[in-house]
């Protein structure tokens, strides 16, 4: 059932995919999770008022977890474009200069990717919380499983950013992008950890 | 890269898989990410005298991984048998009688089967921890991940005990498992909180 090629990748030797992959991946999860609960609770006794929410709610997940299962592949390459800049030649001034430059574009390429996927992220946090408010009570451990699965995306993808940001150059670019990621899960993990603790209230 | 097949069938109106086999996917994903991170430490200066412990820690990652990824197909089994038991006739005393047997075997194993995945995940969580002692530091975000990705799949296969226990009429076993689980999000919780505590201060 589970096709395992992406994690024997993620496992192997290669540097791609990693842990920027794997927070997407876990992004994808939580956003995949909404969409189930949104499936099992439509058509649900008791739950006639909420299937105009539940629809759109369901179209938000779908589309998000694209984006998500997109990132992927995205921050692979943007991971192994910067490593073809440290691998350019650097006998020359000239050869310092244009390695220097490509350097810095692929580190900002290397920080755009999981900054894309921790908003991405949080926004799964926020379906679930709304998945929280409407899905059926057979299904709440999986609003809770999405939760977690998308707060966990979330501060993957801010390591993934704080690992990058140290040799930019652009300080204003690599400050901001800290202190959005910052707020991102300052205000997500808030909201998926609030989310826990409903769904395990509600199994107690 | 990413076979989105099992994302596709999560996020489905079928009922599995499901949460439980989220949770199993985001252990080995964590499992997968310290296995990397042994990999592109081995052979790397200043990581010689790491050497042994390291390729033990590559074996034991490789070989958790595996576990966790056939747990995700034995959540869904162990769920699938219990949706069957509730679907028997229930028409003469006769019915209940096996029906209500058959619903309390198949809540047994829809309980140990999340209870094995996260003594699995809380493997995971100790890898990750152990990863955090001797990883490269260019991978160091990639420890935290790991670590991130298996408290995640800790306290979700936690949410899908949680989930079963209520309707388990051997109350001993019930306690049992919920004891058992809260012991270890307890302890590996705060385990991959302190692993991740680390890597941050790390790339501040």
């Amino acid at each position: 059932m589970l096709d395992t090629r992406f994690l024997d990748a993620l496992a192997s030797a290669a540097p791609t995919p990693g842990g920027g992959g794997a927070a997407a991946l876990m992004g994808a999860t939580g956003a995949a999770l909404v969409a189930m609960v949104c499936h099992l609770s439509l058509g649900k006794k008791g739950h006639e008022a909420d299937e105009p929410e539940l629809r759109r709610l369901l179209d938000e997940a779908e589309a998000l977890r694209a984006k998500l299962q997109r990132m992927v592949a995205e921050d692979a390459c943007a991971f192994e474009r910067l490593m073809s800049a440290y691998r350019l030649p650097k006998a020359t001034a000239e050869e310092q200069a244009y390695r220097g430059a490509a350097i810095q574009n692929g580190l900002r390429a290397a920080t755009l990717a999981p900054l894309a996927c921790a908003r991405a992220a949080a926004d799964a946090v926020r379906l679930a919380r709304r998945a929280a408010a409407l899905g059926h009570r057979q299904v709440i451990s999986d609003v809770g499983v999405a939760a977690l699965a998308a707060a966990a995306a979330l501060r993957s993808a801010a390591l993934n950013v704080q690992i990058n940001v140290p040799a930019l150059k652009d300080r204003a670019f690599a400050d901001h992008a800290l202190t959005e990621v910052a707020a991102l899960v300052d205000e997500c993990g808030g909201v998926a950890e609030a989310v826990h603790g409903r769904v395990k209230s509600m199994l107690a």
